[in-house]
């Protein structure tokens, strides 16, 4: 019940970042394409956000798939990575508004933060992932967690935190390369997670 | 239970994108039938977006009815299903904005971006009712799938597809020719659809 | 399940709509208690609507209490109640926002769209329990209706249904004579409705 | 089953508040590091808001915990609840935006609200549990009620209510008293509430 309740209401705020988004999306004032060709850069931070929300929703349904119960430390675990969710809109509307298609004049500030909050929100996941393990240990006395067994090393988990990093960092060089990185490491989630999870959810 | 919360994020995703809509009508500065009524046009966008995403998630029912097991790759298809709704609210506040009353002079573009968001949309839906298919003839050895049984030909959503892009094109004739042909698919789905699920649904 | 679904997204939508409401109440730009004090007519709107929509979903909950199966017809019925509901918002904006606190100036205009609003979301609650009580009665072979037999005669439905008219109307002599009733509707609602549920959801 | 809606219903609506108290946070006009330190008072007050919005799921869900039926005066207890909770946004976007940087200038007024807001929806979680005692007590003969059991005293929550109202007291001697109050309560639910409910959910 109580984990149920816990997928719902993260579900739930899931849901709503993905979705209001797309309130940022303002439609131009005239009609023509030219007019909405100017939202592209607005448009490809759209897609690129909801692809890493598309991605954390089905992270933590995997999570979630290998959690008995539930306490407070795991709840405020998971309210600690849904409020670094909860602050890609806002980072996605700042690379939106200020990565205008001229490439050269694309300012470092936005790529450099959106990188720190796809940081933290790979943080947060990380953190959860071993308040999970930490009670499932306690729980059996130490010998057992069926959340560790199925992680493993989370080599991928741990990549991306670097890529992340060296994406802000390198936003100063050229934001297009924090862009480049953080898209990459979107791809690199996408592709091998439909491979394993056909297995794991199948069982 | 994967199922279930596939079902409830998809519920939550179109629940907030059919609601968040209305955001866009503001309401007149004004408090004369006079003003209210220069809002026709964003209203009846409304309308028929409101019927869309309805017949999306009365059709999303019922894939979801013949579904067993879901996979990453059902996963995937479905956020790209979403994805391509969340775009509607977008596209209809342009379609609202720039439709003004008088008839003659409705710009082309917005109707044609319309046409061109729904046949993203069929298509996400097309995607993913045969990825599920594919997932349920691969499990049962190439042998079965209800999905397939019940859908059948599918001639209705396949004839919606080419009369979304046909409206996309005749919009550039005249944009009240695309509207009529959206309107008319949305009617065509209204309509036999009770029937059917009137069946499918006691059994 | 598939009432489960129902029930699910009816609660999704009507959750998002008591709460975008909010989004109306800008914060004013000063930080004085005058400049806030002007907010109360828009405050007063959003009171009155909130606690419209919690008396729908309560009865919405006793509605869907009696249902046994859910048809294409049910469905739509639900939608298009849903959809006046979803209209809720628009028009509480444009009363929040005509009503100044100088009572004379009001104008009839949204009073009356308002009282419009709420009579087309109560014939929608009255649609979807007719479209249930049929569906109940063919199933029955024309004999039973559990949800017949709950609601009776709705005296109180219609009669609301009356109120929202005669507040229409003389909205146009004064609109406050319009919000009165409308006020009045819901107290009406409000509180013997915590005597009747109580017994039946006891049960 | 009605229990699980009301949760479904207040996870919801607490999804939407949380999230949508982001849409207040716009980025910079500007893309400099100095232009997006402006933001730091909304950001702070949007922190606090989240943590609180957070606890009081955490503490809603632990009353749902006790809850065995629902019954019309929980159900309208549970809205009044949610009523103060949905305004949380609009007085968190009021503090925000009048709390600049600079502490010296900080106005009384939203501190104050600020204050009141917690305040009244600390006596609509408190209405909350007696409605939920008065009806197991009715329910048993007056003999037993399991949430009685469970919340005991219930001294936090007293504390808290009177900390509210001398926070909202003392925004007039210095706003930031008050904001530090504020955050004083939220970090005492904080600490210990981690403790009791890893008890409490592991039975």
């Amino acid at each position: 019940m109580t984990k149920n309740r816990l997928e719902a209401f993260s579900d739930g705020v899931l849901a709503i970042i993905i979705t209001i988004m797309v309130l940022e999306l303002r439609p131009p004032h005239g009609s023509s394409w030219h007019e909405l060709a100017a939202l592209t850069p607005k448009f490809a931070a759209y897609v690129l956000s909801y692809l890493y929300l598309g991605i954390y929703w089905n992270n933590h349904h995997h999570l979630m798939h290998a959690v008995d119960r539930v306490d407070g430390a795991i709840m405020w675990a998971n309210l600690h990575l849904l409020f670094w969710l909860s602050v890609v809109p806002f980072t996605t509307a700042w690379v939106g508004e200020t990565a205008t298609p001229d490439l050269a004049s694309a300012p470092a500030e936005p790529a450099a933060l959106y990188g720190f909050t796809l940081l933290m929100a790979g943080m947060g996941y990380y953190i959860l992932a071993r308040t999970i393990i930490a009670e499932q240990l306690r729980h059996s006395g130490g010998t057992h967690s069926r959340l560790r067994d199925a992680v493993g090393q989370d080599t991928k988990g741990i990549a991306s935190l670097a890529l992340y990093l060296a994406g802000s960092a390198l936003a100063f060089v050229n934001p297009w390369i924090a862009y480049g990185l953080f898209a990459t490491v979107a791809v690199i989630w996408l592709v091998p997670d439909r491979r394993i999870s056909r297995r794991s959810i199948s069982d």
